[in-house]
C-alpha cells in the first residue's frame, strides 16, 4: 500500500520577461522530473508566488492574465503560464500546485491566484489570495499590495475523495491552499483541518530578507503544528543584485510534529522530500488537539 | 514615561513535601526581588505551573487547595500557598503572576488554576487551565491530566484599566492567561488579543523532554507573533534523577516579534528582563494582521 508522496519544489525566481519566465519555469519543472539518483519521480510539483512575473506592486497588472474556474481545461486556455503548467503535467502525468500568478478577473480586478492543476491538464482548485501584504517595517520591507490587487473572499480547499492530485493513496489527503501573508492568520488553517478535512497544507510564498529570518520557520513550522498537517512553503528565489524583491528563499516542507523534512537555500533550485502520510495519524494519535477543541469556549466558523 | 516593566520569572522544581515546596518558592521569589548589579527591581513576578506540588495526576488532589473568587484578599485566605504570595506581594509592593497549583473547587472538583495577586495581596484573576493535557507519545511522554482534574470553561483576561498590576505603564497592558497545553490552541490567545485588549499573555507551564524540544520554543514565539503580544512562558525546572515528571525548563520572555528576549537554562534560578511596551506599538503598526483580519471570511468568537 502506497503511504508516501514523492514531490519536488521548485524555488526560482522570476525577471522581467513573461516568455522568459515562462520557459524557465518549465524547464525547472523538467529538471524536477529527473531528479538525482536515490530520489523517486515526483507525484506532485509546487512552484512558488508570483512566479511569471517580478514581484512588485506597480507591475502585477501588466503580467495578469485570466484563470479559468475549476473543472476547466488549461492546456489550450487563455492563459499562457497555466496552458504550459497543464501541457507540462499532462506529458509527465504529474499534478501541480503551479504556486500563483496575478489574475485579470472577469471583473477587471486584480488578484494573486494560485492553482492546482492536475495529471490531465484540468484546473481543480484556485486560490485566491485572502490576506493581502500591506506591511511598512521601519528599516525593512515596505510593500503595500493592496495599491493593485484585490483580496479573494474565500478560504479554498482540494477534497481528497477520488484522489484528483493522483497520489496513488489509500487515503488521499486533503489539499488547502494558502498564499504567503495568509499563513498569518492563523483562522484559515485551522479551519482547513478541523472542519475540512485537510492534512496537507500548501503555501507559496514570497517572505523576504526583512520578515524571513524572524518569521518564515517559526509561522510555517507553527501551522503545521497547529493542525497537524503536512505544510509545503515554495519560496521564490533571491534575486541576484539589489533591485528586484529580496525574496528569503528557503522552501520547505514541514511534517506535522512541526520537523523541518528538508529546506532549500537562498538560490534556484529544485527540492525534493517525500511525505510519509503515516505521520498525520501518528502525531494526532499522540497529541489529539483536534479532537480537544473547547467548542463550549470558542468557536471558530467559516462565514 | 514610564513605558518597560522588570520582571522575574521563577524556574523552580517542586518536590513532595509542601510546605518544603512554599518555602523553596518564597525564597526564590526573595531572591527575585533582589535582582544582581545592572538589573532593576521587579515589579511584576511569575512561578510556574503546579509549583506547590509534584506534577504528577494521581498526586494534584492530595496538594489541591481551595482558591477564592478574584477581588478577595489571599493573605489570610484559605490557601497557604496563596497565602504565602500575597504576603510576600505585600512586603514588597509587587505583583506576582502565581503560576498554578491544583484548586479543589467548591464542587469537590480539581482544577489546574492559574492566579494573580496585586500587591496589596487581592486576588485580581484566576484561570483554570481549559485544555486538559492528554497526551500518549509513543516512546516519548504519557500523561492524562483528565484522570484527576476538570477543565475550566472559559478564558481569562486582566483588564489593564486601572492597573491592577501596578506597573505604572502610561497604558498598563491587558494580562491574558493561558497555562501550557492551553498554548497548542491559538484560539485562546487570538481572542484575548482581537477581542480583549491584551498585549501582555502569560503563560505558566510544564513541557517535557518529549514536547519541548519539538515545540516549546515553537509554540511561545508563535503565540507571540499571532497575537503580537509579549508572552512569559514560566517552566518549572528539571529534577535531577530520572524519577520525577522530566520538566524541560527553558522560561522565556519572547517579544510581539518573536523574538526571545531572555531564556532559562533546564535548572532552577531566576530570569529577570524587561518588557519595552513600544515594541507592541511597533510590531502591530509595521505588520497589522490584527487590523487584517477577514471576518467576511471567518469569525472566531467566544462563547
Amino acid at each position: 500500500m502506497i503511504t508516501t508522496l514523492p514531490l519536488a519544489l521548485v524555488q526560482l525566481h522570476p525577471g522581467e520577461d513573461a516568455t522568459s519566465n515562462r520557459s524557465a519555469a518549465e524547464a525547472w519543472m523538467e529538471q524536477a522530473m529527473d531528479p538525482p539518483g536515490g530520489n523517486p519521480r515526483p507525484r506532485l510539483l509546487m512552484l512558488p508566488e508570483i512566479w511569471n512575473a517580478p514581484y512588485a506592486a506597480a507591475r502585477f497588472a501588466d503580467y495578469a492574465e485570466p484563470v479559468a474556474e475549476p473543472g476547466s481545461q488549461l492546456a489550450e486556455g487563455p492563459s499562457p503560464s497555466l496552458a504550459m503548467v497543464a501541457q507540462l503535467a499532462r506529458r509527465h502525468g504529474v499534478s501541480v500546485i503551479a504556486g500563483s500568478i496575478p489574475e485579470r478577473g472577469n471583473d477587471g480586478r486584480i488578484y494573486n491566484t494560485a492553482t492546482v492543476i492536475d495529471a490531465n491538464g484540468h484546473l481543480c482548485s484556485k486560490h485566491r489570495k485572502v490576506h493581502l501584504f500591506d506591511v511598512d517595517v521601519p528599516g525593512g520591507i515596505r510593500f503595500r499590495e493592496s495599491d493593485s490587487l484585490t483580496g479573494g473572499d474565500r478560504l479554498t480547499v482540494l477534497d481528497g475523495a477520488g484522489d484528483p492530485l493522483g497520489t496513488g493513496l489509500a487515503e488521499p489527503p486533503g489539499l488547502g491552499l494558502l498564499i504567503c501573508y495568509d499563513i498569518r492568520f492563523p483562522e484559515l488553517a485551522l479551519l482547513m483541518q478541523q472542519q475540512l478535512g485537510c492534512s496537507l497544507i500548501a503555501c507559496p510564498a514570497a517572505f523576504n530578507t526583512t520578515t524571513g529570518p524572524r518569521h518564515w520557520h517559526l509561522l510555517m513550522r507553527a501551522r503545521a503544528v497547529d493542525t497537524q498537517c503536512f505544510l509545503l512553503a515554495c519560496s521564490s528565489a533571491r534575486p541576484e543584485g539589489g533591485q528586484a524583491y529580496p525574496s528569503y528563499g528557503h522552501s520547505m516542507v514541514v511534517d506535522p510534529w512541526g520537523t523541518v523534512v528538508a529546506e532549500a537555500g537562498c538560490g534556484e533550485q529544485v527540492l525534493h522530500a517525500q511525505l510519509d502520510f503515516e505521520q498525520v495519524a501518528l502525531a494526532r494519535q499522540a497529541i489529539p488537539t483536534g479532537q480537544q477543541r473547547r467548542h463550549d469556549v470558542y468557536q471558530l466558523t467559516q462565514v
